[in-house]
């Protein structure tokens, strides 16, 4: 009655998941061993090693979230924020959003920096949100906003953060190891982000993040976190210190996954990825405006590897969309909330990120006769 | 400096995963698609009918959470539970103990019947509990204590506390797929449980049911549910009804992995199944009888997957264990709690549950001098 699985060939241009390695495929069909075997453990030092070099930070607390990027953000915002606590939030797409909504589950109380949707948070709005709200535990902001397309610049607002005394959290599901990210350098002291972006494992899993400034805040709780699952003071000792203790069943397979992602990664090394997401965006780019595409985000602050884009005049976005994934195989993304049916979202992602694949969706709508330029 | 992924082949015997069926490992190589292609939908739509085949269930509300058993465990309890509401959970090991806490954590009154580990909680147990909470919203039982090796007889508690007006929640991790579970007949209201026991999956994901009646519970919460990742009334829009929505990025490669364990499931038949774990137990337990070990479980409440056992004595558990891992690649568990250094948790779930485990378990301590009978 069910048969075998027998899945299309995608070619992955949208906003994630996107095309992974063979290698990274491979490692995943490697037979499991235990979760507790010594091996695993040995895996899992290694795992959260390369995850400190790719967020570029010696944070000691930095392990992989058994769950999706969205489980990252929750698994920062429950352990940090106790019920009263004052954040700021920033808001200019789903997954900031996304953060407040879970803040205010912790009983939090959000002040959110709400500006357009495509547009970043600029210094200025920070200030102003200090002054009303001088004193907050948090500050949250997305580095790289999937909705949109826009890269958040953090260096400066992460003094601004500092010197009010607020930690300074981010979502970097999208810019991890595609974009610049260097999480010592900037202060951020809480960073989640996902697998199946530039890293192109598969989704499911999500690395996390935190500053000894946070680990203080952690220790510091008065009431005990909300979810046991996501509960740090638990799951820590799971993935680290002097003795392991069992926690929950680790996703070996998908462990197997990452670390191999993480190995592509540091073969390529990081810097060397951030700008070849930069070179296949300019050729990207340059295509795209040929045939009247146009940016939803102003320049300097446009993510490479994501690119939200209006389609030219006329066109039914579903109709080519579709055509895209049935005809081509391609799949690239739609717009959300009140972009949706307005924009594309194309990513160019990790193993998704070459000349090949930007060629091959350039050429599909240039072959298309529904396509109107 | 990160070498190529090199696992020794290991037999896994122990309380969870279990060996993954080629054909397991196989389907989570298969190149991804995204988690919003209408072919990965169709995926979904299959993955959710076989979990209710083999739950014996016809609930709607039946799907997998994107994280292990433990994320399943507290989405039952996230959403059925709001501040203030009162439960009885039986306490006869490590994951009675692990519901109580979540369920605290929710905010409820938790009365506690505790029995000593190994033992089940009687029908007389729950009367008295329901003699001191008449009217409590939930009554949680663990199926399968994989602490212990307890099953728990469910059919005639489960009149009780629907007499008394509660839901049942039942924690299936160990029992699912490879003893007796039906969730429709014996009237389970809320059931998760993990893929890696007798499912012989990867660990990572928690299937998941809800009856009418814990959906009418739901509907009716006055408070919103205080994870965002697990709450239910956006997450089933994602796995189900009229338009899916999106909500999390889904593990695709696990996903896939889940749908080829369950199509071997059904292949097998899932009541050929529970007998092939009996009779395999049969085998096991004569065998390490002869070998002088003893059963922590009365016979009529044993599981036949998780065999709970002491060692003859004189023999040192961890020693013996290392040398199982380490020369013959054989996995077994070691006690929890009380029983850390004194039992072994000898699993037998699923791909693990042959005759050819057995004797490549009972040969290499026969061989073994450093074991005594």
């Amino acid at each position: 009655m069910y048969k075998e699985l027998n899945t299309s060939n995608r070619i992955l241009m949208g906003p994630g998941p996107s095309d992974a390695h063979p290698r990274v495929l491979k490692a995943m069909s490697t037979p499991l061993i235990g979760h507790l075997d010594p091996e695993f453990v040995t895996i899992m030092d290694e795992v959260k090693s390369m995850v400190q070099e790719t967020f570029i930070t010696k944070n000691h607390l930095t392990f992989v979230v058994s769950a999706p990027g969205s489980a990252g953000m929750e698994t920062c915002l429950v352990n940090l924020l106790e019920p009263g606590d004052e954040v700021i939030i920033g808001i200019n797409g789903v997954f900031g959003g996304r953060m407040a909504d879970i803040a205010e589950r912790c009983g939090a109380k959000v002040h959110k920096v709400v500006v357009p949707w495509g547009t970043i948070i600029s210094t200025n709005d920070i200030k102003k949100a200090l002054d009303i709200c001088p004193k907050p535990k948090l500050v949250a902001l997305v580095h790289a906003e999937t909705s949109t397309g826009a890269l958040q610049p953090l260096k400066e607002i992460s003094n601004l953060v500092h010197n009010a005394g607020a930690l300074l959290m981010v979502d970097a599901v999208t810019s991890y190891c595609g974009v610049e990210l260097k999480v010592d350098d900037w202060d951020i002291d809480a960073i989640y982000t996902g697998t199946q972006k530039n890293l192109s494992a598969p989704p499911g899993l999500s690395p996390v993040s935190f500053s000894d400034r946070a680990v203080k805040v952690l220790e510091n709780r008065k009431t005990k976190v909300q979810s046991w699952f996501l509960d740090l003071s638990l799951v820590k000792n799971y993935w680290g210190g002097a003795k392991r203790a069992y926690h929950h069943t680790a996703p070996v397979s998908s462990v197997y996954a990452l670390r191999e992602s993480l190995r592509i990664v540091l073969e390529e090394g990081i810097e060397e990825r951030w700008e070849r997401h930069q070179k296949v965006h300019q050729v990207l780019k340059t295509k795209l405006e040929n045939l009247g595409f146009e940016y939803l985000v102003e320049e300097q602050y446009r993510l490479p590897n994501l690119n939200s884009v209006f389609l030219p005049e006329g066109n039914d976005e579903a109709l080519l969309r579709s055509i895209l994934l049935n005809k081509y195989n391609i799949e690239v993304g739609g717009g959300l909330g009140d972009f949706a049916g307005k924009i594309w979202r194309i990513g160019i992602m990790g193993e998704s990120c070459t000349l090949n694949h930007v060629n091959m969706l350039i050429s599909a709508l240039e072959d298309m006769k529904e396509f109107k330029r």
